[in-house]
C-alpha cells in the first residue's frame, strides 16, 4: 500500500486579515506527506529543495515515516519560495511574489525502490513534470490522483489535457472546474471533465465542503464549520493527502471508499486552516483525528422517516 | 398537528439569465403553503391579497388542503407586486420594482378557528405584522419559526428584536445572519444571534446548503447539487413549508428530528428552482417528494472505517 507523493517542498510567507508569518516551510508534497502520514506508511516523496531548506524539516518528515529517497538537495541553489496575501472572505488571494529557483528545471527522478507502489499522489506541479513522474512508472499503480491549478490551464493546458488521459482521479476547486469545462453548473462541469480522462472528480468548495463524482453518481461531503479560518494555506494538499492517505491504508479504491476518503481529507484540511503553515498538521496524531473524523459524521447524520 | 401560515400571497415578474417570467403569482405564504401541504393537513392560511388574485390560484391551495378563511380579499385593491433580476451567479438579484398595495397597512387577523393550531410559520414580513398574529394566539404554539429578510434589519430593527424573543426558530440565509450578529464566521454569527431570542437557527446558503444550530451543536445539510437553476424565487420559502411541515406533521420538535426537517425543506426546495414561480411545487406529490429525500440519504450517507 506504499504510496509516492509528487509535488514541491518550498517556503511561503502570508498575509492574512488575522496576522502575517514569516518565510515557513510549505509546499504541496510537504502538505500532503504530513497529512498522508496519519494513515499510510511508506509514504514516498519525490521533490527538489534547495540548501536553505532545514534539515530538521526533513529529519520530522523522515521520523514520521516519510521516505525522502526521492527528494533532490541542490545544495548550491534556493527552494522555491511563494508569497500571498489573502483577502478578508479566505477564500481568494493575491500572490505578491513567486521565486521558481530550483523548481525552474525539476526533472524528477523516481527511485528504483519507489517502483512497486501502488498509489500515486501527484500534487500540483508544472504538467509536464507530473507526466514524467507517469512515464517513469514501470508498472501503472492502482490508483493515480492528480492537483492541478488554474495557472497551468492558461500556460500548459497541452501538457495537462495529456496528464488528465493519464489519471483516475482530477481534485481541483469550484472556480478552477468552470474554467477547465467552460461551464458554471458543476454537475455539467464534472461531466466535461470526466471526458477528458479521470473517472472521479473531487470539486473542493472551501468552507462549503467538496463533492466527488464517478459516472452519474455525486457525493457531497460538509466542511467542518469553524469559528476561525486562521490561514488556509495547504488545506487543498493536506485534503489531497487524508484522501489518498486514507485509499491507500485500505487499499479500496471502490466509489463508496472514496467517499469516506473524501471525509478523511476534509477532516484533515479541517485542522490545516487552523494555524499557519503545516504547524497544526504536524501535531495531530491518531486519537485528535479519529475523533475528528466522529465529528464529520454526527455533522451529516440524520435519521428520517418517509412518511405515508 | 394544524399548522398556521402567515406571509404575503402576491405577483412576481423575474428575469433569470435564462428568460423571462410574465407577472406571475408568488409570495412567501403562496410557497410555503404548496410545499408544507405535502406534509401537513390543515395548513391554515393568514395573508391579504387584491382583487386582482386569480380566484384559480385560491381554489387549488383550497384543493391541497389550505384553509384560506385568514386570507383578506381586499376586491378594490391591487395584491403585492414585486419584480427582480437575478445575476448569472443565481445567488444575487436586484429588485427592478415594488408595490406594497394592499401590504401597506396589512392587518392580520387569526380566525377563531385556527387558535387550537400546534405550529405557526411566520413566512416573511413586516415585522410588526408578525408580532401581531403571535400576541393574537390565546395559547403559545409547540413550535414557532421565523422567516426574515435584511431589509427589515434595516427598516425595523426594533421590533425585530422584539420578534425573535418571541420565536424557536429563525430561517435566515448567510448574509443576512452576517448582517444580523456583525460576525463573519457563521460560528459566531449563530452564538450571536441565538442570544437574541431563538433556541434554533437554521443559515441557509443556497446552492451550498444549510446548517442549522441548537446549543453548541451543528448540523451540515446539502443542497442537491442541479444542473440548472431555472428560478430560484420562493426557494427559501418552500425550504420553510418543507421545514415546517415535516415537523408538524411528526409532532417532534427535537433537535434531531429537526435536522430531518431541515432535509425535507431541503428536498421541497430543490424542486422549486426548477421552473418559474411555483410550477414546479404544485406539480409534485408524495412519490416524487420520497423519491427526492431519498436522494438527500445517498448523497451525504458514508461508511467510514476508523482505522486502527
Amino acid at each position: 500500500m506504499a504510496l509516492i507523493v509528487v509535488g514541491s517542498m518550498a517556503f511561503d510567507q502570508i498575509e492574512t486579515p488575522f496576522g502575517r508569518s514569516d518565510r515557513i516551510v510549505g509546499g504541496a508534497a510537504t502538505y500532503i506527506a504530513w497529512s498522508a502520514s496519519n494513515f499510510v506508511h511508506p509514504v514516498r516523496q519525490i521533490s527538489v529543495v534547495g540548501g536553505d531548506f532545514p534539515q530538521a524539516e526533513l529529519d520530522a518528515l523522515a521520523a514520521r515515516g516519510v521516505d525522502l529517497e526521492g527528494v533532490q538537495v541542490q545544495k548550491d541553489r534556493k527552494s522555491f519560495f511563494w508569497s500571498g496575501r489573502y483577502h478578508m472572505d479566505m477564500n481568494s488571494r493575491d500572490t505578491l511574489e513567486t521565486q521558481l529557483n530550483v523548481l525552474e528545471d525539476f526533472n524528477p527522478v523516481v527511485p528504483e525502490r519507489y517502483q512497486d507502489s501502488e498509489f500515486l499522489m501527484l500534487g500540483n506541479l508544472a504538467p509536464a513534470v507530473q507526466l514524467s513522474v507517469i512515464r517513469q512508472m514501470r508498472r501503472k499503480p492502482r490508483l493515480t490522483v492528480l492537483d492541478t491549478m488554474n495557472f497551468w490551464m492558461e500556460t500548459a493546458m497541452s501538457d495537462l489535457e495529456k496528464v488528465l488521459h493519464e489519471v483516475d482521479v482530477l481534485l481541483i476547486n469550484d472556480s478552477e472546474a468552470r474554467q477547465l469545462s467552460a461551464q458554471y453548473s458543476l454537475i455539467r462541469a464534472a461531466r466535461e471533465i470526466m471526458k477528458m480522462g479521470p473517472r472521479y472528480l473531487v470539486i473542493k468548495k472551501g468552507e462549503h465542503g467538496a463533492l466527488l463524482f464517478y459516472q452519474d453518481q455525486v457525493f457531497v461531503a460538509p466542511a467542518l464549520p469553524l469559528e476561525e479560518v486562521f490561514d488556509p494555506t495547504g488545506a487543498g494538499d493536506t485534503f489531497a493527502g487524508g484522501f489518498i492517505g486514507y485509499l491507500a491504508r485500505t487499499r479500496n479504491t471502490s466509489f463508496e471508499n472514496m467517499k469516506s476518503g473524501v471525509i478523511a481529507g476534509s477532516a484533515m484540511a479541517s485542522f490545516c486552516v487552523e494555524k499557519f503553515g503545516t504547524l497544526r498538521i504536524q501535531e495531530v496524531g491518531k486519537e485528535e483525528v479519529h475523533s475528528r473524523i466522529r465529528q464529520f459524521i454526527d455533522l451529516v447524520n440524520f435519521d428520517i422517516n418517509l412518511l405515508d
